[in-house]
């Protein structure tokens, strides 16, 4: 039976945990991140953790643990699962709230940890470009990672539909963004470049660490770039897939 | 004590009743109608449970009761909570699924009930021009009432610490959409309009009832249009609110 961890205590997941009226539930109102965890290590914890605390700032959420109570609390419960690699995932909500859009005046965040194993590695992958939905750019949401995931998941069942693995999604000006829950990067001309975080694209702990180790470039990408580029990857914070080819 | 009706049971609200690995918390997998209810009948019922299922069908989801079952549901909760007039909430969400977007093959949708006071009339709102973010009229989740509402949250704390009790969100081309949970309706040249749901409005129930029952036209609304209008109403399905002045 896997546990969660929830506001510092850990739970049968299979044991109903939230309030009906946490605001994570009724409005979205919260962030999340997912951190691999190998040879009982939590990769790239640094970049996790400030993206989530940057977020949370941004959002006006607190964040309740200081850095080193996430830590501890993402390695116990991964052990706890009896997981020495796993996908942690962290998700920090407004917590309960009356109905409405404000908050509450005294906030009471949920902070909750669920571990899963890491999925083996996925066949390169076929890609669509989302006809259905769009990525927006101009909101400042599109910079954090919200619990807003319903744009995605469209895309994601389009591309099924399509027979595709995953689909692409461009923002509000026909310019690349993202895939519906990576980064995209191509290789152009002989160098990698993946679209800039003012064109919607998250700005994802493993494209961050790409874009210094591959010194990929941040630049806008057209479709027209898409359909000229040599090769793909997506990336997210669990791995590198490579990209067989884009379906019209 | 009180009760929310989960799946077909009555709780109390104040214990958990909901998975942590629930879409609707993780990834905002849902949607919602808030219904008011008034001498012992849930209002435009109709409307709501027709938009309810169209936008189920178009995410893919099952309802899991027929509208005599949704609307005996609403009712109970209401008395079951001592209530006659009530604003009842009605969350449906793709139910627990595994990490990751891709839903169970078989679904287990949550729908999730609670209901509380209507809240006393408010004073004439003070509304602002939201600049923090702008609603995305070209994702079809425009039109759809969805468990994602960050854009609104950001926009209604921008109201908030703008000294205003409202904001009105632009769509991506700058043109007027809605407020932060209520449909905009501006008195022009005589004639009452309202921005169309292409441009980002969300259909709602009261809405529609004004547009029947004013006349009024549905079709673009600029900034200049709402700083020249004679006067406005914000509307959502618990009534029609008067606004003061909107602020710079």
């Amino acid at each position: 039976m896997s546990v969660i961890w929830l506001n510092g205590a850990f739970l049968a997941a299979d044991k109903p945990a939230l309030l009906a009226h946490d605001r994570g539930l009724t409005l979205g109102d919260g962030l999340f991140e997912t951190i691999a965890v190998k040879a009982g290590v939590p990769l790239r914890l640094d970049a996790h953790l400030k993206r989530l605390r940057e977020g949370a700032d941004f959002l006006g959420l607190p964040v309740p643990l200081d850095d080193t109570g996430l830590h501890d609390a993402i390695l116990g419960l991964a052990g706890a699962n009896g997981l020495t690699e796993a996908a942690v995932r962290l998700t920090l909500t407004a917590g309960p709230g009356p109905r409405g859009l404000p908050r509450p005046e005294v906030p009471a965040p949920t902070l909750m940890l669920a571990a899963g194993r890491i999925p083996a590695e996925a066949p390169p992958a076929r890609l669509v470009i989302a006809r259905t939905t769009c990525r927006n750019e101009k909101s400042p949401l599109s910079r954090l990672k919200t619990l807003n995931y319903l744009d995605s998941i469209l895309a994601r069942r389009e591309a099924t539909a399509r027979g595709a693995d995953d689909a692409i999604l461009l923002n509000s000006q026909g310019r690349v963004a993202e895939a519906t829950a990576a980064n995209l990067f191509l290789s152009l001309d002989g160098h990698w470049v993946t679209p800039p975080v003012s064109d919607g694209a998250l700005p994802g702990t493993m494209r961050a660490a790409l874009v210094r180790n591959w010194r990929a470039q941040e630049r806008p990408v057209s479709v027209e770039d898409l359909h000229r580029a040599d090769d793909y990857v997506l990336t997210n914070a669990l791995g590198i897939r490579k990209v067989l080819k884009i379906l019209d």
